[in-house]
């Protein structure tokens, strides 16, 4: 199949591509809006099949801000010596997951927690939208 | 002067400290809202005194989304290994430079390009409101 490449000559990678690129990373990041304004937030997560898990613990503000709404999710991985990497940016809606039952399955799911304080929630972002790019080496 | 810490174990970055750290960096990710959608963009910047500036490049949906807007833009570095590093985020209003006068000032502030293709234009993000995390070493 012949590559795809986008207006700025970067290749469009594939939904499958970008969920293997997903699987091989532990922190993204979250675009969503608080007090209607627009923020990111870097976050450990875990691709579970078809789904973004995260650890929210940024307080109230930001659980209201992730119920139920719709949210942008990005991961990237650039080498600032040869200028290649890739990004994956996923839309969807997260959702805290609350349910016992639910929250017991993903026991054997280990989700990064890197901040030294802080529980949070557990929260899925669906992935919708998937869309990713790389830039390779042997660009002109 | 003591170290502030929130909820979380992270220290707080005072705004001096998160200007210096995005003078330190060539990739941040803006935040931003085409099509009534929430999505977040990588994109190479430039700290310039205290506005972002940053090459669009992605079509006349993205510049649109990127006029006049309130933007969201992040920049982050964090070390897999011992889970340390840094995030900053910058809340402020996008504009897209177009006055030759302006633009020929920025002539001699190079902003890195690395996607292959497609020039795009130069758009500035005031730093109206900025806040950092920085996550250290020595958290049990």
């Amino acid at each position: 199949m012949a590559m795809e490449v986008d207006r700025n000559g970067l290749e469009v990678l594939a939904r499958d591509q970008c969920l293997n690129l997903l699987a091989t990373a532990t922190i993204g990041r979250v675009g969503l809006t608080t007090g209607a304004l627009p923020t990111i937030l870097p976050v450990n997560f875990r691709l579970d099949d078809d789904r973004i898990l995260i650890r929210s613990g940024e307080g109230a503000k930001m659980d209201a801000a992730l119920q139920d709404a719709v949210v942008a999710f990005e991961v990237d991985d650039f080498d600032p010596i040869d200028h290649s990497g890739w990004s994956v940016v996923v839309t969807g809606v997260a959702r805290a997951i609350t349910d016992e039952d639910e929250l017991q399955a993903l026991d054997g799911i280990p989700i990064a927690r890197w901040a030294p304080r802080g529980n949070g929630q557990v929260v899925s972002i669906s992935t919708d939208m998937v869309s990713g790019r790389r830039l390779g080496l042997r660009h002109t």
